[in-house]
């Protein structure tokens, strides 16, 4: 089988060393515009063909996965279709779906199936391509009426080779579901950031030291431009949907606070914390997960002397979560644990070491006032 | 001297304590209207006597401590005026002030000093009281132009005396302060996780196993509910107010977005790239935080090796966030580490662990597309 990835950075590189890991007597070729790129993909074993154009790296083809940046998914997702064989399936693993899909010619739609990976965001560049990067990631692929039942099943047949987990979604709902819970949550961080500047400039006053809230919800502010303008805008009637019902809640939420009406207040947070709960706690690893909270002196070493002891108890550490206390001498960790049994024998164990611990009533942490 | 302390839990117990430990000769009383908690206090050591009533626990003290919930802070400082000698000072340890402040009679104002420190929200109860919980720890006082120079200048000398950093700050701007940085961060938690609830259902998907951001934003949602109704009723004003800001912040947001101007979303990215460094650096321990990325395999005992390798190399973690692959074989822990120096030497000591870590580019990490 012969494989062409276009575009050879962290995704295309590692969908390359998967393939050549996992798949008996694939041939990869790769293209990159960035000069050397594709030859260090060679080197490092990523691909076995650096070619020397879109055309060149998709010829007798029988699956192209375009791997470029999003902005440039139509121009070049078209020319993969224009280059590759009449019977290649060719997709692309971009983080929205709707824009590419829709600017396929009804000519080629057959041949194309839209695809987005969730992994690698860590980093970038063929230099971190892991050929187990996809073991066990959901892989949306957002087929439509036109699309080849042959041609899809081959892509699904490559992608669970190399370990994905393929689910089919509507191009328009993943958009709308990725506008929910990973882009209007950077929206949010962005406006908080700004929000938060603003104040504090009219107040003449610095970010007081409090809890962990302000940098939970504004950790990923203005975080890669160049990527997030790209998918803000190539999401944007989506995500412009989803700010828009977010308005419309907090005008509520407003509304709410002006009329003093505990009742609605309440059931808000009790509503709030039944959905944190359902939604994530699926997603953890197992079991109902367990927040447990410790006490430490806030110096090197001290995060690794708990984890420590838990390792090698075997209790693994879903989540952690460092609050320094604002005179830095002391701070909370906080540790989510998966399995009841678990998250107990982690608070006998902590609290062997010597350190104030208490679980934590779960639906979130406490937090400051 | 003698201090009293009106609810004894985590605040009014670490006041105990760490008047004891550091202020020569005082003599603390306590009260608590649940039955029991005022004799513990006695047999922890958090306060000399336990009182059984406001008024036998305000008795000849020179300063009243009020640590009652956020909702009954009118009542109880008020019967603490009536009860307190007329040279006694009265504050509260209330996060937000308003309320509490304009609650007071006009013939008490000078003897009233409103208060809050930025400490203890880890844990509650008496029993995880500490004699340094505020040591460092900033403390907002909320004089007014009637409060009495002499009870405001005896406050302080306790306040210090307990290691906290006093900030004089108009009640008013406090409450603003805390509506942006605290307790909006909370408003669009609670809102996004019913947001996402509601999306989900509508599509009929589960939460996709995405980047850290959604469960960075959502942590604190439903948090408490008991303590956060009572701040969001308390301070429900400059809550709305931030809410109606970051309304017509997000309703410029969505008009770019609709208008596909690519150089408004530009520079809306950039500038929360910059706002939050500028405001969240110098909260951290001194010089400019670098922000390094490690993939590691997600088994017990990793977080530890990391954590120790760069305690015993004297290198203090800032703040640390895990972020397990979709497969839960492999995850990458993000550290932010102070000063270049140290980075430089974290990144080092990581690579020679034999794990993969690169810089990523200050402004927040570069998260799931």
């Amino acid at each position: 089988m012969r494989i062409a990835v276009i575009g050879v950075g962290l995704i295309g590189g590692s969908i390359g060393l998967a393939a050549k890991e996992n798949l008996p007597g694939v041939t990869v070729s790769g293209y990159d515009p960035q000069a050397g790129v594709a030859s260090k993909a060679v080197e490092i074993g990523a691909i076995d063909e650096a070619a020397g154009s879109v055309a060149a790296a998709a010829k007798d083809a029988e699956a192209c996965f375009v791997a470029c940046p999003v902005r440039d998914l139509p121009d070049v997702v078209a020319q993969t279709l224009a280059a590759a064989p009449a019977e290649c399936v060719v997709t692309d693993v971009g983080s929205t779906k709707k824009l590419v899909v829709d600017s396929v010619p009804a000519e080629s739609a057959a041949r194309f199936v839209g695809g987005h990976p969730l992994a690698g965001a860590e980093t970038s560049g063929v230099e971190n391509a892991r050929a187990d990067l996809f073991q066990g990631a959901t892989w949306y692929l957002t087929p439509t009426r036109e699309s080849s039942g042959v041609l899809y099943e081959r892509l699904h047949r490559v992608l669970a080779g190399i370990g994905a987990r393929c689910v089919a979604i509507d191009a328009e709902a993943h958009d709308r579901l990725m506008a929910t819970v990973s882009h209007l949550p950077h929206v949010l961080a962005n406006v908080l950031v700004a929000q938060a500047a603003q104040t504090l400039a009219e107040e003449d006053e610095r970010l007081p030291a409090t809890g962990p809230s302000f940098r939970d919800v504004t950790r990923v502010a203005g975080s890669n431009p160049a990527l997030w303008s790209d998918i803000f805008l190539a999401n944007r009637e989506a995500i412009a949907a989803e700010v828009d019902e977010h308005v419309r809640r907090l005008e509520d939420v407003s509304a709410a606070l002006k009329s003093g009406d505990r009742g609605a207040v309440d059931s808000w947070i009790a509503e709030a914390r039944a959905n944190r709960q359902r939604l994530l706690e699926p997603q953890l690893d197992g079991g109902p997960v367990s927040e447990i909270r410790a006490i430490v002196p806030n110096r090197p070493g001290i995060v690794a002397e708990v984890a420590l002891a838990l390792g090698k108890a075997g209790v693994n550490i879903v989540d952690i979560a460092l609050h320094p206390a604002p005179d830095w001498r002391s701070g909370a960790v906080t540790l989510w644990i998966a399995g009841a049994a678990d998250a107990d024998r982690a608070l006998k164990i902590v609290a062997d070491l010597g350190y104030s611990v208490s679980r934590i009533e779960s639906g979130g942490p406490q937090d400051e006032g």
